[in-house]
């Protein structure tokens, strides 16, 4: 059976199971099944995501929209992101900063700027002195249906912000983070008009000014430590909320960790935190079946 | 550097690494450094625990007191337990029926009963025909200070009942288990001569006569997806209130999932379950930095 070289990795603990695939041959068949089984919390190495790292040439991406390329960079290393139930997804703000993180350390990748190919369009990747690595994540935008928008958590209902990065968010500022209580169901979702496919909720609280903590529910996967496009709708909704100016960087803690998040005067964002690798071996079986 | 062979199983969402030892020789140098590694929930393959699995005569264990051996059982394989956090565990009620399944399973037990050493002695293991493995985990005591216990989650508190499994238990009748809410710190527990080891904490629901629900706090930890001595202490103190008699069975669903525990007429209880086996490997590199 194919064996599967990996690497885990995690950003703000954020999970991953890195696949290199650096000749873009080895996995010609890897099925949603495979992936599940091997980001299974359970049964397999644990992971909210699998990310296949591939040359460009071998799996181009076809992004609908471009969001955070820069003017003339050229990707090398495409991100064949998955998440761990199998399905395709085409960006995520904490996987493509530890992938960025394997292309550097392996010295895949010698130089200090990177731009890596996703389905959701080409990102600019630097790091900093400290480790730190920041990726470009685009510009959001809030997009309010005819009415107003809320988010219901058992009885109580509150207000919320829709912000689409391009995923779709809705920001709900709270007193405390600990208000919504034990999130075991998805937290209702209002109207419909304005989250057609649903959202991420973001339950947000100052901290001090330009500050902020958050909890995550993400749909089809409830809540979790952390959610780089979670981050960015936050941050971005509480910048619209101070009115702070352009320019501004805001510091968000989120259960597993602390990340920035800075809006250029061009209005992008860009994404700032800790991206580490971790053990790496090889998968010989996937399934328990293959035991026996 | 040091290859570990591995295999990921999980009983009830309790989450471990087995790393089979056979012969007893292939890791001579196991530090607690290499298990926190191994274990990590982020850069690891996440588990709660890691089990090494020896020869009874490579790894003897010493056992303090014996919980659940049965008359004339002989071990010949010894359950060398290691919580996530690297330090030495006597035993672990799911963890050790994930190990008898892999024995099984492997073809290396090739009858039905099975007796397995560990630190908190000999433990003697069953399947049944749905695959369902059962241990006895011994009788457990209460052990009453001179004042009553208690619980402390924010500014409310709860009568507890402090049962020995043999490791320290405080069990909390509640009347819905969400009800303690987010648990972000380890709940207070008074008075400290009750526990003076602190104490594993189960928050206990009644869902039908004889089927109880529950959420746990593990002293160390956190809160988890199951417990197998925890189950044991509220499907007992359960029993005790209920003034069930000897040979009851109860149903004890946790989040992770659904145990039963039989208390048998000799008073020891008999914990049964799922235990599944998941992905196979080997770790090459157990840190990040091993990579350069």
């Amino acid at each position: 059976m194919t064996r599967y070289d990996f690497c885990k990795g995690h950003g703000t603990q954020n999970t991953f199971v890195l696949l290199p695939d650096l000749d873009g041959t080895r996995y010609p068949d890897l099925t949603a099944e495979n992936v599940r089984a091997l980001c299974d919390r359970n049964t397999g190495l644990s992971a909210d995501g699998m990310i296949r790292i591939a040359p460009v040439d071998a799996a181009p991406p076809a992004p609908d929209h471009d969001t955070g390329s820069q003017p003339g960079g050229s990707a090398e290393w495409f991100m064949d992101y998955r998440n761990a139930d199998g399905s395709l997804a085409e960006m995520c703000g904490n996987g493509v900063r530890v992938m960025a993180r394997y292309l550097w350390e392996t010295g895949v990748v010698r130089t200090r700027d990177l731009t890596i190919a996703t389905r959701g369009g080409d990102r600019a990747l630097t790091r900093d002195e400290e480790g730190l690595i920041t990726v470009g994540m685009g510009t959001p935008r809030a997009l309010n249906g005819p009415t107003a928008s809320f988010v219901a958590v058992g009885s109580h209902t509150y207000p919320a912000v829709p912000v689409f990065v391009p995923n779709p968010h809705a920001v709900v500022f709270v007193d405390s983070v600990a208000e919504a209580g034990v999130l075991e169901s998805a937290p209702g979702l209002s109207p419909a008009e304005t989250f057609p496919d649903g959202a991420n909720i973001e339950f947000v609280t100052e901290v001090a000014p330009g500050h902020v903590k958050l909890r995550v529910w993400e749909r089809g996967v409830g809540e979790t430590r952390s959610c780089g496009t979670g981050v960015c709708a936050a941050a971005w909704a509480a910048m619209r909320r101070d009115v702070a100016p352009r320019g501004s960087t805001y510091v968000v803690d989120v259960p597993g960790g602390r990340l920035t998040v800075t809006e250029r005067p061009d209005g992008q964002l860009l994404l700032t935190g800790p991206a580490e690798l971790g053990v790496r071996g090889v998968v010989t079986d996937i399934r328990p079946a293959d035991i026996m």
